[in-house]
């Protein structure tokens, strides 16, 4: 290769990402306006869009996809949507009655928060399978658990101690927006409108409180819950983004569900990192071994999977716990799946709205039964057969079994040392009033299963690897913990410490 | 460019990974059988094998490439072998009475799990160099050393407090295998046969205990050790995974062997991870600078490594103590490479199964002495030598062993207090019988050296930046677990607890 | 695409990064010289230049660019350098006299170690900028600062129990080069010369203390500061890889300053790790949308960005803090940024070289005031609005005033209880001539500070995630050590333990 056509190759090679007019495509006149002025406002945001399948793809051509291929899954579609690319005002003036924030902009009736209502006119299945997801009640499922909100208190409030004992200031707007509910949601609130000077003179906005968020659960100004922009990030809205593990490791990085740690350590995030450069991502189906060499959590958990003679693996779904039995983080024992997503509705036999008792007994009423359990963990089986021969998956999710078992039994431990020092009055939990979750020897507790069982749990379940088993925030720390435990129990009792 | 033009080349570009058929590498008879069945039932695993060289070249073709470049190390290969592609069936029924698990499968005696002596049939050399290599004897070097196993005892043991004390349930099968053994392999072995329905009727199938595995000392069914797939993937056994440091990563993660994690910090990782994407891993030797421009583990632990002009600055080696003069991990103290891969003959002088005495002096009689040490530096410094002239070679290694010096100082200090307490019976210690694990403080002490100072180290041996050796699990941590030792012996002090 | 079309597009692809002898551009008759050894000496090396700019162009041709893509900035360049490329001799021979390890080799006078103050011929305004920039003081700042150097003490020094406190051997040079001064960057002593045995007989090199370094802050051979190779590395000077944000984690990981790892984990760095691939690097002026879409640390911090029709959005700048309000890591509180770069001088009120008083009031004469922080977060704010609305941006740096403000609250709270420990005589505190850092009690209070508040703020600024903010030292330990630190204040008044 001369160096002038190796030049000219590498010229080609990254003009080939440049975004280009969608020629084909036609743009409606009301997004073309927007384009007029937010081309050079907002740059990045529309260079993102052109490189979008929104704005290659008319969703009448959408629609007509066959087969496997499809990705429009309404049936019907408004017919002044059809013919045009899905621009800027397709989706920002879609619904304007429905949204609190709609506002007058240019003769346009513009919202500013998308919502997966909005989403639903072309992707209702999608919008559906979601509300189905625990996901999509993220918000009101912490922000409406009384016990929930009492862990909140103890982690986003500010602790001072006072008379021996920590007192916590309630957590304001800003900090709650940027911790919990950074990924939960938060609730989106119209707080009145602002007159600010712009480019082209003075404009009025709304005045949103929550804003901005991408929260999985957030509250929209049309009721929606939800955020599809969670994992198809705006405006590219890009399959092969929403593959990749980078985008679910956004709000599963911590050791409270250390999921992507964890993959980037098995041998599937392995081989994702080391060939997944090969890989398409932007195919659907998508095809184990021809299309990509091993799954990225999409492809478990979400994805429509197929074999290269067309064998579906795996229905691409929106409600994630389709294929989980159950969920192994998050909560003091891994228990079966609920059934609603709306997990406040949940109580243990001691009234609390925890999905087991304080032994580990389950809520067994509002938990998935043992038949839809497995019936979901032969979903995720049949996607892993692609790879795996029946005694290898076999081995695997006995394992897992097992390392559930003991972790609950782990717990089991170090919850019966909290009960005793709760019983002795060496700290006070829910028995005599007090929250289970505001002394610093109940953290140690809930170190144990908020983050170690977890993180065993997820090692386990996902081939991980030895070390987030065990020296990463694993069995190595659990033990320690309960040790740690039964230390303070022992000094608190020689110290002749009496109830306070 | 055109529109069209470019979706041409990037058709082409996505076109270039599918896998073909290998059309000039004829397919043994048996494994086109098996391929029958198999490419649509594990259509990833037969994906992955049609992207491998395995696929693509004879062992005839193979054995005739001459100089460096001569990957089939093997003198001889059976005539059987030596004119088709090497497929399911060259090594699922290789040397079929080895193995305990091979059984009948239509009229082949297939085994399922393939170990290093099947691979050795082509690849002599490679898997003699990892016999003596201590990874190989890592089952047993972990099974069969009593103090190692007191250890793995209190981490994978399910803790419970009794009587003021911390008493351990002894592991199950699946807990153990997905715990320490994930990475240092388990021992399979054969539990019965099976028979299970398939898409062609009922089969019979062997039941493996200890199945699934790869790790690096797996004990196999034909009673050889270690997991070839490791580190070359199944069923692709690229060369180009091997190189990336994703593959070690997989065992060397977490805190108490932080190798990826100093890597990916330093220098030497960013290069990797900013410019790696240009880089080439399959050329056999790989040239520096011309391949690769930094090292990735492989570099400096295993590959052969070449000048453009051909010069051998490291030849390839799958015995990684050969460039190692030292271990600076998993132990109390850092010391010299143990002379044989077997660590469970070592003993220190108070006859404990230790490479160091608990004041730091060396068990040396098991241990390589000072001049194959420095040999094995030499070794590595030849590697260094092509991007870095000799003062900063020099340097780097002098620091090394300063820091190295410093960390066993700390420990020493550590180790003081530790004994301080055993002999003031606050805790109960190897001397009185006891297990030097089992209690809360004791773990504090396995802190300092099993995470704090082997991160200190490998910050230093790798130049791994500042953050891994100070303030991520290093000299800020080591200390403060000190201090808290001191505090802790304070208080025992205070409270005038006596021997239990 | 037929196998051995397909064959010949890989060659060609790989064949493209080859590096290539820059036929066009003159190597000057030294530089030539020393590629006749050290082209094989030193292959890694040559390999590396041979694919910079600087082997590519000669500062002439740099000289003549026009407009915003200007990357030479001195206005004069001596007559000597301009028709060549930049090779060996052009930067290890320039300024001979201003180097103290210059030193004789083959006719010439070579010095090892290149500094700013050689790059600042062509480079004047990048090194005038970086002059202004905190980092280049970074040894200063440290070595220079009595309370900063106790903590450095209490870090890497050993540390002892002797009756019941901890003393600290202080750290020798191997530890403190390879702890905090990695960054920060060493000082560099000529210490003398050598004779070593070479390939071409024996030659004669100087001996320097300090060495290897690449820190921000080293002090250079001729009085300047800084290493432009901490993040243009040595000798490929790419700007592809000072943009990548793999370069600052080198510096940036930890948990004291974990900017990386909440950069990984926000939507920013979900983007650059899924998308980033296509980008391209190289560009100047960098233009949003177009060549990149979504910001590294570098768009932010550092590079010059355009939008596609030319509008400049921020101007390059090597003086970090140009669009940084605010110093939120390292020190107790998060404060305004410091005047000038070299922090030494800064008083609080209380005398000691803090930016605050331990109750967070700023030390203000010594710190930028809120104009021309206003302005600094405009500058950062105008990049921002790129890809986000006028609101979302509010929204954002609203959010991260809020949680500013909390965290110095919740470190106030923190700094009180420390401040009660001290003052009832359990640890010993400044107020008592102690450090405020050699007691495991004052480990956990700067935890509080240096570890957690520091994470939540980065958390924060970047949009991180709630992980950072949350569970991965985040709110819930900070919360945490303070409820650890009222319960050792608790069992101190409990256990009656009076002054020591």
């Amino acid at each position: 290769m001369s160096r002038s056509s190796c030049l000219v190759f590498l010229v080609l090679l990254s003009l080939s990402w440049v975004p280009q007019a969608p020629a084909a495509t036609p743009l409606s006149p009301s997004s073309e306006e927007c384009l007029d002025c937010h081309g050079s406002v907002h740059a990045g945001i529309v260079a993102d869009w052109k490189r979008s399948r929104h704005a290659a793809i008319t969703p009448k051509a959408a629609m007509q996809v066959e087969g496997l291929g499809l990705k429009l899954s309404s049936k019907q579609v408004p017919e002044a949507l059809l013919n045009t690319s899905v621009g800027c005002a397709e989706c920002h003036t879609l619904r304007p009655e429905a949204h609190a924030d709609s506002f007058e902009h240019n003769g346009y009736k513009i919202h500013t928060v998308v919502s997966p209502d909005d989403c639903a006119v072309c992707h209702a299945v999608e919008r559906e399978q979601y509300a189905a997801n625990i996901m999509s009640a993220a918000h009101g499922n912490l922000a409406d658990n009384a016990l929930y909100n009492d862990l909140e208190r103890t982690i986003l409030g500010t602790a001072e101690i006072q008379q021996n004992r920590a007192h916590f200031t309630p957590p304001d707007a800003a900090t709650r927006a940027d911790g919990c509910y950074y990924c939960h949601g938060t609730r989106l609130v119209l707080a009145g409108v602002e007159k600010r000077a712009t480019d082209v003179g003075e404009l009025e906005f709304p005045v949103i409180k929550g804003w901005p968020n991408q929260g999985v659960g957030r509250v929209n100004l049309d009721g929606s819950r939800g955020a599809c922009t969670s994992c198809h990030t705006r405006h590219h809205f890009s399959i092969e983004m929403a593959r990749k593990p980078y985008t679910c490791k956004e709000c599963h990085a911590g050791p409270d569900v250390p999921a992507y740690k964890v993959y980037e350590t098995s041998k599937h995030g392995n081989l994702f990192a080391a060939m997944g450069s090969q890989w398409n991502y932007d195919h659907v189906p998508w095809t184990v071994g021809e299309d990509f060499g091993a799954p990225t959590c999409a492809a478990c958990h979400i994805s429509l999977v197929v074999t290269g003679d067309g064998a579906v693996l795996g229905r691409r779904t929106h409600q994630m716990s389709d294929r989980l039995p159950q969920r192994i983080f998050g909560l003091i024992y891994a228990h079966s799946q609920p059934k609603s997503p709306n997990t406040t509705l949940i109580r243990n036999k001691g009234g609390l709205p925890l999905p087991t008792d304080l032994d580990g007994t389950p809520a067994a009423g509002f938990l998935v039964d043992a038949k839809e359990a497995a019936t979901r963990r032969d979903t995720m089986r049949s996607t892993c057969r692609a790879c795996h021969g029946t005694a290898w998956v076999r081995g695997h999710f006995e394992r897992l079994d097992g390392v559930v078992a003991a972790t609950n039994a782990q717990v089991r431990g170090a919850t019966r040392i909290m009960q005793t020092i709760w019983e002795k009055g060496y700290a006070q939990g829910p028995g005599s009033g007090g929250s289970p979750f505001d002394e610093a020897i109940e953290r140690r507790w809930s170190d144990a299963w908020l983050m170690y069982a977890n993180c065993i749990r997820f090692s386990s379940a996902m081939a991980g690897g030895g070390d987030y088993g065990v020296f990463q925030e694993g069995r190595y720390h659990l033990n320690q913990a309960i040790m740690e435990m039964g230390d303070w129990l022992k000094a608190q009792d020689g110290a002749g410490t009496e109830k306070r």
